[in-house]
């Protein structure tokens, strides 16, 4: 089933006839801002707090380009990014994260206006709601000003925002104290107004109040000119820009083909040469390191290409090496040090992402604390942000931090989530493999679930097998008929070796197929599917350190899939595979078992 | 698999020897404090920020168990609550929701030493966290107090626990400066000390700088029994408060009874008879009403039953009528107002949970925002903490909210979690049937996904029905051999009834079966099971307004799952319903493909 309505082609505008369809099934008004359906519309939000979160991405993202492209002689990055939100965001904790960080970082050209309107769904704010907002913005370095009349104050607007632009290495709060429903005579200033409608009876008792004559639908001819003077203006800018930029691009063509490759989000040709390759006889190595050998190739040839990692750049193994860290003072550096902040990282990368089709961000913590940041991964796949995630640490294989920290259900959690691909790939080839279908689905993002430990590098993986998803990694039968196929993931495609080489000795023929990502694997035709995974050979097993939810889609009701469905412990990873069952002996007694 | 090590029997100690399994298989002391593990450990941490958040509900269940069992003459209840957390910890947005709300309630006898050593595993917070945590603390309502030595500066906190415990309206933040690694001469104040051994060359200059003569994990005499008075000193106490509550029991046999089951765990004989019961003549209602009636019942027989929503208890409807909020004036009341903090709410319910045996929280939120406390309901899961979460608008069935509100993956990410159960119950008895079971497992956390749209009471289902996970509701069959087996959860149950209802006036012989919860189905014996979903009856259908996810599990190789596997859509839910498929006449014809 695919979506009902998609974005309309750039420039489309909604026209007045839209506001009758709001919340109607195929309107470019739908129930929340949605960035894929309505024109304008920047970032997906509805869920609280990932507004003003995606605000600091917007607003990181302007502080780099401007830092990097802007020349003595030619500001040709230079904008505010501005931002409404309300009690309930305040609240969150994913909030506090990301102001905290635009405080640290000094972003002077974010203006926020927190509409305090003392109402929440639950009723007053006052229930539940009672710290000092204000002060806090200040403790996390943010310039606040107080709007008391936010209902018909517009001069003291206008000034509000005069001054957040004058104080430059701050963002700025503005706090405008408002009505909620103001010009309702009897809901105004209650939850009642939150998401119900009015109704008939006190939307007429309401245009009186307000003293608006007019029908139903119906924008005024002077509102109507008045606010379409924009397009004549807008258009006007964009000429001038368009001028300057050419005048750019002669004097500076490096960095104007850079900063157009960020715009358009066209990669630079041949990008993928840079991506390493791997033979048995690479030496063994984490995936979360050959991970890394992948950043710093990719962001050598990609110029949008920035990221970081939540606390644990040392472990995630994200650091550039060539960039230094994108700092208050350096923020043309492409290190982003996003703090123990998950769930704020995973939303500003949505910023960033949204910002320029061409700015690719990733981030990174354990795989596990993607539990922390879930609410912003959803949004990175239901809004087409094609954030990269990085998530090492991917399994029981993390050994002594212990359960508290080992991933179990978490693949097939992702697995299950539309719109997102998850990897988990099984060595250098297979990571490189991710990275190429991460770069190029701009519109997707991308979970890499990385091992903490060691892994050798496999006969018969390819950059290309892993971009289908699923792939024959060898096989020694003939005539697409293995007595049994072996399917295994990440760490675990090593133990689906081994267990073949024993296999074999036995006399048995035997496939190992290797399963980097079920989603791609999806996307193939059903011939391809049939060739890798033949109806006719019903005797599978599959191996993989998790939830082993799901895997019944693949082995079948015949096959056996071996995981682990409680919680991990901690011990040395070797010890844990083994009490847990996740060996080459447990593959090949249940290949025996269904063979 | 089980887990390697589960915690000892009341009193037993952890012994000298135990210091050497360190991060072991089998150890008592795992890589983080596990309370299911270690005897003495209260609640489980190690992800960040948790632990404050458990606090804040330790402190409240002090607080709330205080006002309603003390007397003027028997102070029965009377504990400080303290905790350590870290820069870390501080920069998680669950903190600042956690610490939000206990400077809200006025939590006094909560005490948080921030161990500020400025240090994190990236290195100095320098680089991410410049923010002036202690003026955030007083912008939340705490005290703040600063301990300048806390290397050696005994003297300063003890003096800063005597002011915090003068301070009885405020929770006390005791910022304590530390240098991490203290005593390492070469690594102190550096992050290599964070999670990785000294090595032997620097542990031996350590002890050298500290003067500490001592064998490897040699506990000195004089250590010990200054530590060991303890465990007398704790007896006398104990003996003191037992004599206390003898006392109490005579003079307010009643209130002793409650206490006495909230501590122990013990339920209330008969409790479960409260819980209503429904006939297919009961009107049709939302389960979310049908829970409302649910919580209420409950709330009367169960002494320690508490709970709310994250701002949203007149949606989930999660309101105890019977009882007001529980605020910083009123604690004995027992509905708490959690504000928009879903993560910081679970962790509370943690620690509410974690404090007594008998308390049994529940907290509240649309189905789709788990994915903002996903952090908190695993460690529910993993520490064995039994609380209920109520989680409305479980679908695409909520309607105009849109995408970003409408659940698809959340079912299948749940039912991948261990130790949590996933309901979806159909009606008011297997609501009820959902609440029965929930309540009983005090070491289980339960979800209910329960819908926002009004659903009928179905002929065939039952309390009893719904404890088994899976059951039949109805079959026109005979000899266990129908010519299809059609199943349903929740909202969809109905539209299984429905399509049965058509397929039998056509001339099949028709099984529908609900599947309430997988867990609890899982765990029926095998016989059980083949009597629900028998072997030889390969045609299945299954809907569930959902991610497809896992299904293959129940329908087989040869069944189908109908579901959604993309992202939902703004409008009126019988329309989304419809575009989507999910609907009788997909039920009919896929049951007349399969059989």
């Amino acid at each position: 089933m695919v979506k009902p309505c998609k974005q309309s082609p750039a420039g489309m505008q909604c026209k007045e006839e839209d506001l009758k369809s709001f919340r109607q099934w195929g309107s470019k008004i739908p129930g929340h801002p949605e960035n894929f359906e309505t024109p304008g519309v920047e970032v997906t939000t509805g869920p609280l707090g990932q507004g003003i979160a995606n605000a600091v991405g917007l607003a990181l993202a302007e502080r780099h380009l401007a830092a990097r492209f802007n020349k003595p002689d030619a500001e040709i990055v230079d904008h505010y990014t501005y931002c409404i939100l309300g009690d309930g965001c305040n609240m969150e904790g994913i909030s506090n994260e990301a102001c905290s960080l635009a405080g640290h970082w000094g972003l002077g050209k974010l203006i926020a206006f927190y509409d305090d309107n003392h109402i929440s769904i639950d009723g007053d704010t006052e229930i539940a709601f009672t710290e000092d907002v204000s002060a806090r913005f200040e403790s996390l370095g943010w310039h606040v000003i107080w709007v008391k009349n936010g209902n018909t104050g517009y001069d003291e607007i206008r000034a509000a925002i005069k001054e957040a632009k004058s104080v430059k290495d701050k963002p700025t709060m503005i706090k405008v104290t408002t009505t909620i429903g103001f010009g309702s005579p009897n809901k105004a200033n209650s939850y009642s107004v939150h998401g119900s409608a009015l109704g008939a009876k006190e939307v007429e008792a309401t245009r009186n109040n307000l003293g608006w004559p007019y029908e139903p639908f119906h924008v005024p001819e002077d509102v109507k000119s008045h606010w379409s003077r924009h397009t004549s203006e807008g258009a006007a800018l964009e000429t001038e820009w368009n001028a300057k930029f050419a005048e750019y691009e002669k004097k500076y063509p490096e960095e104007a083909a850079d900063l157009k490759s960020i715009i358009t989000g066209e990669l630079p040709a041949g990008w993928e040469k840079a991506l390493p390759t791997y033979t048995p006889e690479s030496p063994a190595d984490a995936t979360r390191n050959l991970s890394q050998q992948n950043l710093n190739a990719l962001a050598k040839v990609l110029p949008g290409f920035l990221g970081g990692s939540a606390d644990l750049a040392s472990s995630n193994m994200t650091l550039l090496k060539m960039f230094g860290d994108f700092q208050k003072n350096t923020p043309e550096e492409r290190n982003l040090r996003f703090g123990v902040r998950e769930h704020g990282m995973g939303a500003i990368c949505n910023g960033i992402a949204l910002h320029s089709l061409g700015l690719i961000p990733y981030c990174a913590t354990f795989f596990v604390f993607t539990d922390y940041m879930r609410g912003a991964m959803r949004i990175s796949a239901l809004s087409e942000a094609g954030v990269i995630y990085v998530m090492t640490h991917d399994s029981i294989g993390l050994g002594e931090d212990g359960p508290t920290h080992q991933p179990i259900e978490h693949l097939a959690s992702f697995r299950a989530m539309p719109n997102i691909l998850m990897f988990r790939p099984a060595d250098g080839n297979e990571t490189a493999g991710a990275y190429k279908v991460a770069v190029l689905k701009r519109k997707t993002p991308s979970i890499l679930a990385l091992s903490r430990q060691k892994l050798p590098q496999l006969d018969g993986t390819s950059i290309e097998g892993a971009a289908k998803g699923g792939y024959i990694v060898s096989d020694d039968s003939s005539g697409n008929k293995p007595d049994v196929i072996l399917i295994g993931t990440g760490s675990e495609l090593e133990i689906a070796v081994n267990a073949a080489d024993e296999l074999r000795k036995g006399g048995k023929t035997v496939r190992v197929v290797s399963f980097v990502c079920w989603e791609l694997y999806d996307e193939q035709s059903a011939e391809y599917k049939e060739s890798v995974l033949p109806a006719s050979v019903t005797a599978r097993v599959s191996i993989e350190a998790g939830s082993t939810f799901g895997w019944q889609k693949f082995v079948g009701d015949k096959g056996k899939a071996i995981g682990i469905d409680g919680f991990g412990a901690s011990a040395p990873a070797g010890r844990i595979y083994k009490e847990f069952g996740i060996t080459a002996e447990a593959v090949i007694a249940a290949a025996k078992e269904v063979s």
